[in-house]
């Protein structure tokens, strides 16, 4: 038996939904295959991360490690294929009001990692189930590439052996109707179904 | 007892399907209020709008009459405000492949109709539903501003008493995964709310 | 002899330069065939507009009254084809503080006008020139479209024989500099090659 | 004395011009400081590049090594901070006809690899001349992700010395005319302005 430990990040900035954080909850306890879903909230806290995933990996020993965050603007769920050694928030501070600019995410830690997600056929089955989702190479220089390189160098570098990706998620439908704003946006059931055919592939994928 | 006739069109050029189709015979038959949703396809042809129209609008002596298109590359339904009287089919022919370039809608027309919805009052309603709607003053020059511009047109010209206007819809969510191009889509399900909460809005403000 | 006047609008809004006014100043005394353009800055003011173009057109006794204004995110000189009559300040107030919603710009006037420059030739010879121009139906609800509906209604109910249309400019590649935001641009020089070219076609297509 | 070499690539796919190619030639010659620019076309060939690289920087000894490539829809001058050792040609072949699916650039080589141009001081260098410029983290997976992965493990495995980045430019404006499709560009000569702004501020920036 083995779970799926899927952290969404919570609200952050001037945001204050997170269709991550949302999605996580909303997806904790879902039976996918042999794996069951641990959905949980994580904090948009640099120097917080880090000791929550090890926390979260020991308890509960997943075989997946997914994390999800917010892209404003996005049109599509975007799994993203590499996270790269670099924090530089963009004026927009985590929210313990810390803003790196510059600074590796893991001092001496090689530049970049790639996803150990099978992202392409992930998002054939994706597609399939009729959501829009897109393959990027960017997940920028915030909390969410943050996300993916910390967990994949906590991967190679302790004994556990999970695999770890990031999907970027876009506003849901709710919050581009509230913020009024033009924006590109995916219904919240939409980004459900879509999560749960990837991680079925990715679960049916060893 | 009233009607509401709302009138989708059929799939044209590169779209195989179309929303506006989809969405007319999903809400056929619906309750909103007082007023029964007569959901029709209508033909994507410049010559057999008006007489289908005409028809449809004899048959059925609406109250209000809806028209939907889709637009491709919108993030949002767009409550179109005003119909112009000009076609230009920019490069796309209709179905029975005429291509006006710079002609009237109806010769000696006025310039414009403005729709006779309360277009104002029914995005609030629709965003209140959660779902991403905006105000458009850009109907183009195709089969949509046709169908805004010929509707009011037919009912300043008749006897007939019913209010006039046009939703721009998006992609839906399947049509964009399966597109697979990075477009923007919102669910069919939110744009069917979307357009009852509006249509119930219409139909509450005479 | 003739006269075009280009009539560029002042900073407004959270805008400190307006590329319109440059543009237009830049013109000022340029020979096109025959005509000279009288380069004005107009202000962004709703109850101003009219006696100031009125008074203009009085003086100059141009050939031609063509406006220019600011449109945000746009990619190309926009070449508007349809002035409304409607007034819709969106939340962004002109130079007076005026903030009309759903108002008209003359009271008991027509819907719309059409523009009376030759838009399509325009731009194509602006295209010739190598800037990117495109046509549009979608002059907004703000003073750009106020100015190209005024100045057509003044055209159609003054004994003035002048022609009229209105050119949407992108940020100038400064000013997106300036801003820092990611926004498209056209060069000013780029944006000047285009409104003579299309300004010279227009002189030559009585 | 030291040299630049500026590497432009050439036409490929659909673009029958590159503007990466065009600033390349128009820039050879030109003195930045102490340095010389070495204007250079690239062929956009995944299996001649390396050669082709290697063979420029034994001729020249460059101290920096600059690519410059199309990036279709782009608003701004795009410094790349990183390139990643994919190779993901996403349907678009090279012009070798070569499609390579998920390949590394170099077998064994790592993740990624870091620009060592001072990116963040050449944009503003770039911005105070008046040049859209953004900071970007994501070059791709195609030839110009490439060029840069390339380029930077050349200079960590041989004996020689340069500083390494890339540049993807936008549109210019004849481009987008010519293609008439409503894209975002930049002037060619701001795009020519904006590099030489950015070189000086690296030449200067050991």
């Amino acid at each position: 038996m083995s779970d799926i430990l899927l952290a969404g990040y919570e609200p952050f900035g001037e945001f204050e939904r997170n269709p991550a954080r949302q999605l996580a909850i909303r997806l904790d306890g879902d039976r996918i295959g042999d794996a069951t879903v641990i959905g949980r909230e994580f904090p948009v806290v640099f120097d917080r991360l880090r000791p929550e995933l090890e926390a979260a990996v020991d308890e509960h020993d997943p075989e997946i490690v997914c994390g999800l965050g917010l892209a404003a603007g996005r049109n599509a769920l975007s799994l993203e294929r590499v996270g790269i050694n670099l924090r530089d928030t963009g004026g927009i501070p985590d929210n313990d009001d810390r803003e790196p600019v510059d600074q590796p995410a893991v001092h001496d830690g090689p530049n970049a990692y790639f996803t150990t997600l099978p992202v392409r056929s992930m998002k054939e089955a994706m597609l399939e189930a009729g959501v829009p989702t897109t393959l990027s190479t960017d997940a920028g220089t915030h909390a969410c590439n943050n996300f993916l390189y910390l967990t994949r160098h906590l991967a190679e570098t302790s004994d556990r052996a999970f695999r770890a990706g990031f999907v970027h998620v876009p506003f849901s439908h709710e919050q581009a109707a509230a913020r009024d704003d033009g924006e590109p946006s995916l219904a919240l059931e939409a980004m459900r179904d879509g999560l749960l055919a990837g991680l079925e592939e990715a679960v049916g994928t060893p």
